[in-house]
């Protein structure tokens, strides 16, 4: 865990919200649904209700989703399911969301320098 | 943006890798490809990245995945990439993912209390 | 359009289908939304619906899934949607799905011999 | 198995590729992979594929992907194997997935009326 616990808003670090999702689950003993395999089964399928909302939209209309506040409501629903179960994978299996996320921007600034005319962050 | 741009990690807060992978995507001028459309669907072709990795795992050899450190960095890079998108769909959109995430986290425990047997988070 | 138009089984042949679904959906001038990218975008977020229903079963409560006559429909409307999708997908691009598998499994006949042991269907 | 094993085009109909495609397995045995969890996760996977080859386009870029073969080669790739594993899901569950999607597309009739304006198929 890598952010700290500390903070000036109420708690709400990566590291903060990673630890009340673990409780969570262990209050409920949902432990045990709690395979790395089925939480990125979760995962997906969160990625795919995201997906949805957009799956009819032109460009335009995709990028004035949230001028409709059940749109709104909808994408920022969705959007913590994905953060909810990519955090919850990365706990099971002791995976530090941030600074892997950190490694893949200083990899990529010296894969993609500038100049260059390719799009692609993978 | 709501948690600290100023902490003890080198500027490892998710605000502050959003705001380094806005400034990635700007300076290559990849502001075109990134509507929100697209930006999900780059989410969720990630998402099954990571799913692809265990799709023929049983869930004991799924628990065991980074004990090998090939599928651990291409766990690592995975998570990377789904949470890159996730902060730029959130990014283009003006969503605050960790507000979004507690006030789910806070509706949940209204609706699974501790003494329920249900298993679901959405 | 490869298997043959008259059958045995009301019309129920991979091309009629096809045309039965194009027909509906230029029928209610739903072209404008069936753009390709629209269409895989559609098929993955029902991919992603039929995943949900096994996401917390066990491998041997995945085999019994017919068993119970509420997720046996379920199962069989997202089957449905997955393939609807895929044949619209098809249809605008003018990609023969049959005559695409049939290649891919007579290129996988050569790549993985009886007595090999790796598993991929990739 | 609903449509004929017979017929005009080299055994190429939902049927018969069904059949190569559990002979196939079983000649690996990989039976011991091929649970309906496994199969759907490898199916979402495959689409997820087919999704990123549209994912960075414009609407008009994704109908004109047939016309680079490079591109046209990669596409027929993914729909085989999503179709593919989707056939496989099918055949260790039992279900028809032609049938399927014909009762689909009846009850649709009934529920979207040509004088409509929404667009949905699920």
């Amino acid at each position: 865990m890598s952010d700290s616990l500390q903070n000036q808003n109420g708690g709400r670090t990566v590291a903060e919200l990673q630890r009340r999702l673990a409780d969570f689950a262990a209050a409920r003993d949902w432990g045990q649904y709690h395979t790395p395999k089925n939480l990125v089964a979760a995962l997906s399928v969160e990625a795919g209700e995201l997906v949805e909302i957009f799956q009819w939209l032109t460009p335009d209309q995709s990028a004035r989703v949230m001028a409709d506040s059940a749109s709104a409501a909808r994408v920022e629903d969705e959007v913590a399911d994905v953060l909810a179960y990519l955090l919850q994978f990365c706990e099971v299996l002791g995976v530090d969301a941030l600074a892997a996320l950190e490694a893949k921007i200083e990899r990529n600034e010296t894969r993609f320098p500038t100049s260059g005319n390719g799009h692609s962050m993978e």
